[in-house]
C-alpha cells in the first residue's frame, strides 16, 4: 500500500511548527503495512489543498488528510476536498442535528459557524470522531482510499486506531513484522557501532533514533511470510538483547516510567522524589504511567535552599560544605524524600540547568543525582549538553534510569 | 512572495526523521519577505518528484527542492526536473570536464555515475556549490524560479546565501509586520468568534491555534511599505487587546509561566505549589522560565492522600467530608504551600486525570484548583477532556492562569 499524507493548516508551515501527526501517522502506517511515499504541508488556502490532494490522490493507494475541519473560516479541508474530487459539497441535515446536540450535551453554545462541520463532498461518508465534535470524512474510488482527520492529535489518533487501521488490516498481505527497542545510558554512535554488523542481513531493516528519552532501534523484518518474518525478527532482537545488556530497558511502548513502576508493582514496593533543577519533571514522568498512584508516594520539589532543609531534610553543614549542586546533596535529598513521603526508595536530583549559575568548577548542565533504598544507596554525575529545557529532560530520564537499574540488580 | 519547498529522498519519510533543511530555509524566507505556502516531502521516484514539482511550481513565485542530485542510481531530482518543465535532460560537456577536474584536485576517483551531475533540463542553469561536488540547478519562467540545491545541509545553506538570497533580495518588498498574541480561558471558537470581523482587512492575516497551553492569534500585516504595515498592525493588535482584556495574557514568546514570573518580581513576591492529579507538571512548567529561582519556592507532589494531610496539611475532616476532588481540598492544599513552603502565594491542584478512576459524580476529568494569597483565595473547577495526558497539561495551564488573573487583580 502506497499511502500519501497532507498536513493542513498555516501554523504548520511558520519556522519551528513540527507535523508531529504525519509523524505518528508514519509509524502507524508502516505496522499495518502501508509505506509513506509522499507528504504535503499546505497552508489555509482552499486553492492549495485541492491541487495537492488532486495530485497525490490520483497516485496512491490511500491518502490522509490531518487538519482544517474546524468550524471557523480558515478551516478549509470540506470545500477543498470537494473541489479536488470533482463534486459538490452538501449539508447533511442529521449530522447537523447530531452536532447541535453534541453541543448541548457538553454544556456549549454551538457557534453560527459550526453549521460548517456538517457539510461534506457528495459521495463521500462520514467518519465518526469519539472524542470531539469534528467528524472525518472517508472517501473511496475504485480501489484508492481517501480520509480526512481532523488536526486535533488525541481526536485523530483515535479516530485512525477506531476507523481507518481496521479498513487497512483487511485489506493488507503480510506486514512487516516489527520491534521497537528501547536503550537508556548510551549515545546513538555507541549503539550504532555495537550492533552494526548485525543491520546487514537480509530482510532486516534497522533505524536508530536519539531522543531526550533515550536511543530507540526500530526493527522490521519483512519476506518470506509472516511466520519466518517473525522468526528473523525474535533472532534479531535476541542478537541485540545479548550485546545491549542492562542497557535495553524496554520494547514497543514501554517508557523508562512504565518500566520503573512495573519493577516496583513486582516488589511491592513505593518510590518517591526530591528535585532541584528539574523541579517537577520527574514526579511529572512517574506519573504519566495509569495507575502510579499505586507506587508513586509523592514528591518534594525544593527549588529554594532553605526548603532542601526544612522540607527535605538537608543539613545545613552538607548545603555549607558541598554547595546546592553535590552527591552529598543529592544523596541527602534521596533520603529526605524516602523519609518525609514514607516511601520504600528515595530518588534526589540537584544541578544546574542554565542559561546562567555555571561556573568552571560546576558548569551549566552539571546534575547529580541519587536513589536511597533500604541498605543501599546509589549516585551518579552527569555533565549534559544541550539548552535549559534539554538539560532538564535530560535530567530526569537519568534519574529514572539510576531508578530502574537500581531496582533491577537489587 | 508565495513560496514553495519540496524535500527529495525516502529517507525523510521514515519515522522519526526530519526536513532539517525546510525548517532552516522557512525561516529564511521569511526574513527575506517570502512566506512557504506548501511543502512536499517526496521519496526517490522520478514520477512522484515530477508530479509534486508540476503541481507546485505552476502556483508558487519560488519554488525551493533540496535532495536528489547526488551521483547514485537513486538520485531523480534532474530528470524529475526534465519531466515536470516538459524539456529534455542534456550532458554539459564543459561541466562534467569541471567535475572530474573537481574529482582528480580533492584526490578522488569519479564514478561512472558521477557524469549525471553534469545533467541538466534544457533551458537552465547551473548553481555553483561552493562547498561540494554537486552543482544546482536554477530555472525561470515568467516571473516565476525554481532552484534545485544538494540535500546536504552546510551544502544547500550555502548556496541558498550565496546564490539565491541576493536574487530574492532584489525582489523582495518588505517582509510583513508580525505579532504573535496570547489567550487563556477561552476556546478557539469563543475567540473566532469575538474576533472575526477584525480579520476581514485587505493587508492583514490571522491565523488561530489552539494549544494545551491555551490559544494563539498570528498577526501578520503587509503591504504599503514596513512603517503603513507595521501600523496597521499595531491598531490591529489595539482593537484584538480591548475585547480580549484580561483574557489576553501576553505576546510574542510570553507564556503563562513568564507572565506569572513577570507579575510577581514586579510585587517582589514568591509562590508556591501543592499538586496531586498535575503532579509535579505545575512546577516544571513554572521552572521552565529562567531565573524562576527569584520568585518560584518549590513545592510537594502529593499524590496519595496520606501526603496531602502530613506534607500540606490537608485536615482529616475536610479528606472525608468533601473527597480528595473537591474545592475545600483545593484551598487546603494551596493554604498549605504557601505556609509550608514560606512563600506569599501558593497554588493546589486536585483532579482526576484517568483513565480509570472516575465516577458519575465525580468524572475523569474533574480537576478542582485553587490560589491562596495575602487576605485572599480564588478557587474554580474544569472538566477538562481529552486522554490522561491532555487532562493534565491543561490542568496545569488552567492553575497557572488562575495565579496569573489573581497577581493581575489583585
Amino acid at each position: 500500500v502506497d499511502a500519501a499524507l497532507i498536513a493542513v493548516g498555516s501554523e504548520l508551515l511558520r519556522p519551528g511548527a513540527r507535523d508531529t501527526n504525519a509523524e505518528w501517522l508514519t509509524g502507524r502506517l508502516e505496522s499495518l503495512g502501508a509505506r509513506v511515499r509522499w507528504r504535503a504541508l499546505v497552508d489555509d488556502s482552499t486553492e492549495r489543498i485541492a491541487v495537492v490532494t488532486e495530485a497525490l490522490f490520483g497516485r496512491s493507494d490511500l491518502l490522509i488528510l490531518t487538519g482544517g475541519l474546524g468550524p471557523t473560516e480558515d478551516d478549509r479541508t470540506r470545500p477543498a476536498l470537494a473541489q479536488a474530487l470533482g463534486v459538490p459539497s452538501v449539508r447533511d441535515p442529521e449530522r447537523l442535528e447530531r452536532l447541535l446536540r453534541y453541543f448541548r450535551d457538553h454544556g456549549r453554545v454551538p457557534s453560527g459557524s459550526q453549521a460548517r462541520q456538517a457539510d461534506r463532498p457528495r459521495g463521500s461518508e462520514w467518519l465518526e470522531n469519539p472524542v470531539g465534535s469534528a467528524p472525518g470524512i472517508a472517501f473511496e474510488s475504485g480501489s484508492r482510499l481517501l480520509f480526512a482527520l481532523p488536526g486535533v492529535p488525541a481526536e485523530m489518533r483515535a479516530m485512525f486506531d477506531e476507523s481507518i487501521a481496521p479498513r487497512l488490516r483487511a485489506r493488507a498481505a503480510d506486514p512487516p513484522a516489527r520491534r521497537t527497542l528501547r536503550v537508556a545510558g548510551r549515545t546513538e554512535s555507541a549503539v550504532d557501532e555495537m550492533l552494526r554488523d548485525l543491520y546487514q542481513q537480509e530482510g532486516v531493516e534497522v533505524t536508530i533514533l536519539a531522543k531526550p528519552t533515550g536511543i530507540e532501534l526500530l526493527l522490521a523484518a519483512s519476506g518470506g511470510g509472516a511466520a519466518e518474518a517473525s522468526s528473523r525478527l525474535a533472532l534479531l532482537e535476541e542478537r541485540m538483547s545479548g550485546r545491549l545488556g542492562a542497557d535495553l530497558f524496554g520494547k514497543d511502548d514501554d517508557s523508562l516510567a512504565s518500566v520503573v513502576g512495573a519493577l516496583l508493582v513486582a516488589r511491592g514496593e513505593t518510590v518517591a522524589t526530591a528535585e532541584s533543577c528539574t523541579a517537577g519533571l520527574l514526579a511529572a514522568a512517574l506519573t504519566e504511567v495509569p495507575g502510579a498512584s499505586a507506587w508513586y508516594r509523592g514528591g518534594l520539589v525544593v527549588y529554594s535552599d532553605d526548603l532542601k532543609r526544612s522540607l527535605a531534610g538537608v543539613s545545613e553543614e552538607t548545603l555549607a560544605a558541598h554547595g546546592a549542586v553535590s552527591a552529598p546533596v543529592a544523596l541527602e535529598l534521596a533520603a529526605g524524600a524516602r523519609s518525609r513521603c514514607a516511601a520504600d526508595h528515595g530518588v534526589g536530583v540537584t544541578g544546574i540547568a542554565g542559561p546562567s549559575g555555571g561556573t568552571d568548577a560546576k558548569p551549566v548542565g552539571l546534575v547529580h543525582m541519587a536513589v536511597a533504598s533500604p541498605g543501599v544507596e546509589r549516585e551518579a554525575r552527569f555533565v549534559f549538553r544541550g539548552d535549559r529545557d534539554l538539560i532538564r529532560a535530560r535530567a530526569a530520564s537519568a534519574a529514572l534510569d539510576l531508578l530502574r537499574r537500581g531496582l533491577r540488580g537489587a
